[in-house]
């Protein structure tokens, strides 16, 4: 992957923010900051604290048509989905909720997705803040990994196999039977209601090198742990995983699924396959980490694909 | 203070936001949760951590003329002010912005006012999140107590010492200056560069019995407290310290100083003071909590002001 389809918001958020206070990252026991999926932060002897923040915008995560039990519910998954991403355990999340004005059903339908999500995850809203504006929805989730168990982006090694989770693009199918009313809805769950990869993630902890969760497309977050882990990748348009047999780059790189990339050394791949079974979740080999630095992606007939576009933040 | 002055923010988070994923609060080690300036976390047998989320918004909590590392600088101490509330020492933050576009003289001057912060409380930025859409800052701030020496809301007693920190006002009184052009700039920077009293909170973990910083207004912020603590509360306008000699309502009630209101057993009046002179910070006592639920406001001649407005998220 060339650099113009680098994501701005990391080259953002390398530029303004990545150096903000490090002097101070030591005493507060801080070991990863800015520019991975989730902070860790030494806690005990014995465990590390993982925190994540995201906000979600109303047009931009999730569609003003949706319900505001899925408003909640989506922005809650996505949030937690980065400590998925990291093999942490969840433990609490507060939420900072924008409202152009208080509207009771609507509030009341929140709390109803806000609940559900709770319940699902078995986690407690701990605090938060409500101001006056225009939708948005701020998520901060805490995680928790034994020491030195989180999965982080950086770490993975040239030669080792490249896998995802799930099947890449029904949230991008769902998006369009909702934004189209195309009037079916065989899709649209895998949109409105993602899944966090949390008991996958934990499983990864054992044997993952690098992990990350597509929330900007396939390409463009692999790409990310490409760059940050300083090593290339040679993937393969055809095994990736699918529900419909036209596998269009905007349909490959479409993020909004929330499912797990992740690279494994390939004598893991036995076990790696038993983890599949045991939570019956697919998990797919789609190529393979490189010593060069590019992102390559490969046809049906072997031919290099041309990049040049993915999903920015600006 | 009657009920329809009460914020109705905080009747809207009692309503929707108060009971979601309670039954886990005990297994994540959650000790005080929605309601309170931040929330307490058990975390090893000494500490608790102390958790925070303030969201700031153009046009509501900074002025779209500020300078960015201003926005930035304020929206971060107006966070952090909470954790001062809470006697808490401050660890990290993380920061979730949304922005309408990329400016980089805009996001540089955002990063210095990120760094001013980070120097000045020395706690490291540790993540975040930037999104496309109307300028908001979400701000999270993550500190930490010796247990149990949380100072919160809901613990005042009856005939308790109600004091508050510094002046009143001021950052009314900028606020004024800035929106209306008046070409002064005497209490400019009360509103622009608002100070966190970490050190006041921490040294109050010992004496005061209930703490808020007033963010909405001293009669709003004040009521939370008597609400919190099933109290009532006599104060008198006369003693509420202010820079300007007409006390009207609008300059008490105004919010945005984040100085810290309190209460304490008589007897540590002298302790108090010592406090004051030490830390250099004015300490005021401006009234009494008392038996009856209702908060009373006294004018110069001992005669009941009439209350009926304060500020309103909504």
């Amino acid at each position: 992957m060339s650099k113009d389809i680098a994501l701005d918001e990391h080259l953002l958020i390398q530029k303004y923010f990545s150096d903000i206070g490090s002097a101070f990252l030591a005493e507060r026991n801080v070991e990863i900051t800015v520019g991975d999926d989730a902070s860790v932060i030494s806690s005990s002897r014995n465990t590390q604290q993982i925190n994540s923040l995201d906000t979600s915008i109303e047009g931009v995560h999730f569609l003003s048509s949706m319900s505001s039990a899925d408003i909640a519910y989506r922005s809650c998954v996505i949030a937690l989905s980065d400590l998925a991403a990291c093999g942490a355990r969840p433990k609490w999340y507060s939420i900072a909720i924008t409202l152009p004005q208080v509207e009771h059903s609507w509030l009341n339908s929140f709390s109803i997705g806000l609940q559900k999500f709770s319940d699902e995850y078995r986690i407690p809203l701990i605090g938060g803040d409500t101001t006056k504006g225009k939708l948005s929805i701020t998520v901060q989730v805490m995680g928790e990994v034994d020491s030195n168990k989180a999965i982080l982006r950086s770490t993975a090694k040239e030669d080792q196999l490249i896998f995802v989770s799930g099947v890449i693009g029904n949230a991008y199918l769902g998006l369009k039977e909702l934004s189209d009313n195309l009037g079916t809805d065989s899709y649209s769950k895998a949109y409105l209601e993602p899944k966090a990869h949390i008991d996958l993630g934990l499983k990864l902890s054992d044997i993952a090198s690098a992990c990350i969760d597509i929330s900007d497309g396939l390409l463009q977050d692999l790409n990310l742990i490409c760059q940050s882990s300083n090593v290339g990748a040679e993937i393969y348009l055809e095994k990736i995983p699918t529900s419909i047999s036209e596998k269009s780059l905007e349909l490959i790189n479409s993020g909004d699924d929330y499912e797990l990339c992740f690279t494994v050394d390939e004598d893991k791949y036995d076990e790696l396959m038993n983890i599949s079974k045991t939570l019956n979740i697919p998990i797919t080999l789609i190529g393979k980490t490189s010593f060069s630095k590019d992102l390559i992606l490969y046809d049906a007939d072997n031919q290099r694909v041309e990049l040049n576009s993915g999903y920015s933040h600006f």
